[in-house]
């Protein structure tokens, strides 16, 4: 009875942004846990067990999968877009490191198209140059450390992927971060909202920063602020390949 | 006659990590343009026409491509990875900026498993928190402004992916990049060389920052300096979810 464990990520919504790896993976599983909205996504069949679970469970959620595959079965942990990135790797990994009886299990970490990728691909080619990635949550970081991490982002001219802009529960980090980029001097730079991306309720919306307000944004956008070189072509930005 | 430009990302190398939408846009391709060895990933077909080119001939490229499509081919220019990162997006875009009369074009980004989202998937979680990515190529900007980038990213603590970290033209940038982090205070930092991700020829190893050599990296590795808090756990390495 050898089971195994694989950290998949379905990427941000469109079927065809899903590797074969991780359809392989899903075909090939007996259980399948995640966040409900997630697992909604992975087509039921017979002998496939569904466990969706609510936001905020990450830890119980990788206990329970680590269980089930030490208990032989095939157990696949679907996130959206990639699982290392703000996802379940993390905590699959963080609940092996308390029960170290699992560490011999065979366990894969599957990469999928994360937000950013596509909302980049989708707008133009803002990430064409140096870039980093914030999470804005502050569930388990103090917001002080987004503060500093924003600022320094700034000074370094990185383009600033956002993720987890604002949440019913968090509705005014965002609007912080939008003030602290306008007072580093920031105004001029081109902001992309990306909501829904490769979903059919697919929306983007690309303004100066100083116009940018915190309502365009909510749980499914994926912000970019660009860096300071990031133009528009057309209907399109992107960052220039050269910089000074 | 209506043609088509696709930027298609073609992953990190293993055929399982390309995208259905990336492999349907290969198989309605007319041409396919891209520096050499990616040209020589595409199978090829009766009808369909290679255009392999030389490294640093992006912009050239470009313009090829999209003249392609005016005359009505459907074209796809391939990228390793994602298009859009470090790659032949931003060129494009470029060279449409120097366009406006290709403007209408039907141009599409079709976005890929960038290197680090499947070195990570591989070592286990390194970009599980906040992080960055930064070319060390300084072919397009003055190494100061890599210098720069690499001090502000220690001092924000995001773990740290390096793109193109030494060349055989650009043999001594790394080795200042780990002086640089170490003087920083960051020694104690594990750090990533990811070669080869997903080929036959992977190869991943994770050492102290103050124990790693410059020649542990090559034109095929990625490199990611681990943040603060990442750990080992059995064979793998870990961002935790939590950051003070």
């Amino acid at each position: 009875m050898t089971g195994s464990l694989s950290i998949a990520g379905l990427g941000p919504g469109d079927q065809a942004l899903i590797t074969p790896e991780v359809s392989a993976a899903l075909a090939a599983a007996t259980d399948i846990l995640g966040y409900a909205p997630y697992v909604a996504r992975v087509p039921p069949r017979e002998g496939l067990v569904l466990h969706p679970s609510d936001n905020r469970m990450e830890l119980q959620r990788a206990t329970d999968a680590l269980r089930l595959a030490a208990e032989g079965r095939h157990v696949v942990v679907v996130s959206s877009g990639d699982p290392g990135v703000f996802a379940m790797a993390s905590a699959v990994f963080e609940a092996l490191e308390a029960a170290p009886h699992w560490q011999g299990l065979a366990i894969r970490v599957l990469p999928g198209i994360t937000a950013m990728l596509a909302a980049a691909a989708h707008a133009g080619a803002p990430l064409g140059h140096d870039f980093c990635a914030i999470n804005l949550s502050d569930n388990l970081k103090p917001w002080s450390t987004i503060e500093k991490r924003l600022q320094l982002a700034a000074e370094a001219d990185f383009a600033i992927a956002l993720y987890n802009p604002r949440s019913a529960s968090r509705p005014d980090g965002f609007g912080r971060a939008l003030a602290l980029l306008n007072d580093a001097g920031h105004g001029d730079r081109l902001v992309i909202f990306a909501r829904a991306v490769s979903t059919p309720e697919e929306r983007i919306e690309t303004v100066r920063l100083r116009d940018a307000r915190p309502d365009m944004a909510d749980m499914r956008t994926l912000v970019i602020v660009g860096n300071a070189a990031m133009r528009r072509v057309g209907r399109w930005v992107y960052a220039p390949r050269h910089a000074r």
